[in-house]
């Protein structure tokens, strides 16, 4: 249980004092820890788990960045950092954060370079046909909406998903080359210690951090800064509740232990304004292999809702949020193959849309009436609803016709949340006011960042190591 | 400019002491003020503006009330809290706060009973045919989505708008009359006072407000308890952009001067919670006079997207964050009226559906689809996509066809906020763990309350004076 913030008087003692306190350590605590310890400042790190990782390192490892990175020039795509700027601006909902994606586009390529002199690998090779990590060691994927509608006419597309190379998964490959980076360098990793309170001066300013390890509590002061790197609140059912109830329906909450909020929590008792709490990023990966892109997803009334070649961050969000997480991809027999994940099962078969459609138990002739409609201009090569490029578009009339169960309740819905602490672009904790609450900086998931609204794969541990390395520096004070 | 919270150090002196302290006096203020002052406690309201009322005064006066009321029971229709409480669980979206809720429902008699005591007059006569206030000074109506589907299935339906009667409109009555009753009790009123900064002790006690009155601070301390009743955040674009950024699409915000958040930011700055944030009532009253629920509306696809014959907050919902605010009501001679309200232009006109799309702009061939569709069960009486109920259920199939544009660029969206604070059933301000702030109560749409998620006209004024009442007797202590 937290217990929100402690008045400095009651703190008898100090059991640590240090210079700059990260609490958390995964991808954006490993990245402010590394920048702080290196601009000089006494570094310690706080970990509630047995070793560094969390949720970053449970994730596909993707990092979205581009502008024209070494490994996007070193696979032949050229890209620059106003059209990754013109992308995100679009991508990431209404009301983007525009400093902070203008300085994460300018800062993407030093990024990167920074991210592989951690000891981080990336093999310069492209590979086509995923929306986030490959079933291999390629290094550079396409991870979000770039090329199509309507973002292909927003901004030139260019693939920004890298991906460290392993043999494995690249998620815990990334954070392990970040925790042994952190290793290395001066600063302290404490695990097994949890921060249960902030200790705030009557005048707001951040002081400190009580901890709690094996029950004992610890008081550690810190002289320069805290920066909160938690992650997002995927496993509080309380908080989902008051926020984004939908997102509990989903069944795989992509998260480590840790993210239950408690950092966000922490901010909010300081005195911390909060933004974009309602969002979440959910991922329904149904149209993998892209191929299956060629079959129509609708919704319970029989209807399309979305351009089913689009990202499938994008696609999960439509479905959740605006179809209640009720929805089918339908097939035909010349369109039909297995999809790469589990599990999608098939809902029904039907030798015609009409017996499909009775399996479904969607309404008499709505099946009908969409496949008629969209077969009508797939022939044509054209989607004038949803604007589907006409890679994928071909009618549907090969029996038998079959579909894949999309709802929440049967297939895999892979949600975390977006929204957090509100952060200025130099990672500083700011109160209702837009004021920086004095000592209290954040990163990643625990606060409201580039994908404020909207996502594309690797934008969080983008966005989580990009800004915790600045405010790991900000902390620092220098 | 607030300024967030106070030491009492740093306060030389207090202008003023009382027993409770109650910011806002729009209608949950007044109930508040009077609940308090009764109890005995020293009482002062602070209003910014320079008298009472608020944005209630500038409402459609409807209280959402039932269970029976002496209202109800004199215009000839039964009900029970328990149906109420069945019909409010269900409605106002996921997770409800069903502690508040019950008690709600099993007060709502009493509190009709409170409210007539204060002055308030309701003329018991039924008005059928509109969804909010009615045009003349009938007391009683249909006010959400009771008789539709699903809603219709789950909870016996009763009318439960109850509507003051007056010779123009009802919310100033309403606020007249409870000003009115202020004014009588014991608590004094400081208008143009804005509170713009809560006293907080170390410990986290709430002590009193700095108030700002022409530009002179004035310190008052709260003995027992401070209630923000300071409403909404409507008319705040920056909480806008970080909670609801489509809100900002509305042509109508629904709010007085003061809507600008300040109350929740002052309880933030406190280091309250905040919950369902992202929620806001969206009204869309096309459907009125309701022979136009006979119409369809559909979306940028062409695509129907709700019943038609729904209370017109939800369609409003469901048309602005489900389709972006783009949408027409599609109607045939037969149907064609005059709607109600203005404006709703009219957008094209045609001699057949294919005409009329190709002057939408709508895709090619899908409101002829749509349509052929609607037309074919509508002709049984049936609706098995949405379920509009086979009064509204015609085959719209009579030149010539016309479509009022129902976009958020060119027609009525009134919008207003529903999230804010988290209180608990007795209107005390929670922290993020759950646990009271000492001395800091809210009611209102400072707070989230019993529409947390969803809407029927009536319940803000309901839940707003009924919870108001409540945090006004618990901050006297009694």
């Amino acid at each position: 249980m937290l217990s929100g913030v402690r008045d400095p008087r009651e703190i008898s003692n100090w059991d640590e004092e240090v210079d700059v306190l990260v609490v958390g350590l995964g991808a954006a605590g490993a990245c402010a820890a590394l920048e702080a310890s290196r601009s000089g400042a006494e570094t310690l790190v706080l970990e509630r788990a047995g070793g560094g990782g969390g949720t970053s390192a449970m994730s596909g490892g993707v990092l979205y960045l581009g502008g024209g990175t070494a490994l996007q020039r070193a696979c032949g795509f050229e890209d620059t950092s106003e059209e990754m700027f013109k992308y995100l601006m679009a991508s990431v909902g209404d009301a983007p954060d525009e400093e902070k994606i203008r300085r994460y586009c300018e800062g993407s390529v030093e990024h990167y370079d920074w991210i592989v002199a951690q000891g981080v690998p990336f093999k310069p090779v492209f590979h086509y046909g995923c929306s986030g990590e490959p079933p291999n060691s390629d290094g550079l994927v396409w991870s979000g909406s770039e090329r199509v509608h309507p973002f292909v006419d927003i901004a030139t597309p260019a693939p920004r998903g890298h991906v460290p190379e392993r043999p494995a998964q690249a998620g815990p490959l990334l954070m392990q080359k970040l925790c042994e980076a952190v290793e290395k360098s001066p600063a302290r990793i404490a695990a097994n210690h949890r921060a249960v309170a902030l200790v705030q001066e009557p005048d707001g300013s951040v002081v400190g951090a009580v901890a709690e390890s094996f029950g004992e509590p610890r008081n550690v002061r810190a002289r320069r800064g805290i920066v909160v790197t938690t992650g997002g609140f995927i496993l509080n059912d309380a908080m989902l509740d008051a926020h984004v109830p939908l997102a509990r329906h989903c069944q795989l909450r992509v998260a480590a232990d840790g993210d239950d909020g408690s950092g966000i929590r922490l901010g909010i008792a300081a005195g911390a304004d909060t933004a974009n709490m309602d969002q979440a990023s959910i991922s329904l990966p149904i149209c993998q292999p892209w191929g299956l892109k060629r079959g129509i997803l609708v919704n319970a009334q029989g209807q399309r809702f979305h351009n089913e070649d689009d990202y499938y961050g994008r696609i999960g969000e439509w479905a959740l949020f605006r179809h209640a997480g009720r929805c089918w991809l339908v097939v035909d027999d010349a369109v039909y193959e297995k999809p790469s994940y589990e599990p999608f099962p098939v809902a029904a078969v039907g030798d015609t849309p009409a017996e499909l459609a009775h399996e479904l138990g969607l309404p008499e002739g709505a099946l009908e009436s969409t496949l008629e409609l969209y077969n009508r201009h797939a022939r044509n090569g054209l989607d004038p609803l949803f604007h589907k490029t006409d890679e994928y578009l071909a009618p549907l009339e090969k029996p038998p016709f079959g579909a894949f169960d999309c709802t929440t309740e049967n297939s895999l819905y892979a949600a975390f949340t977006l929204g957090g602490l509100v952060t200025d672009v130099d990672g500083r904790v700011l109160d209702p006011e837009g004021r920086p609450i004095p000592g209290l900086l954040g990163a990643g998931r625990s606060t409201s960042g580039v994908p404020s609204r909207g996502y594309s794969s690797g934008l969080s541990l983008g966005d989580g190591t990009f800004f915790g390395r600045i405010a790991g520096r900000v902390a620092a004070g220098s």
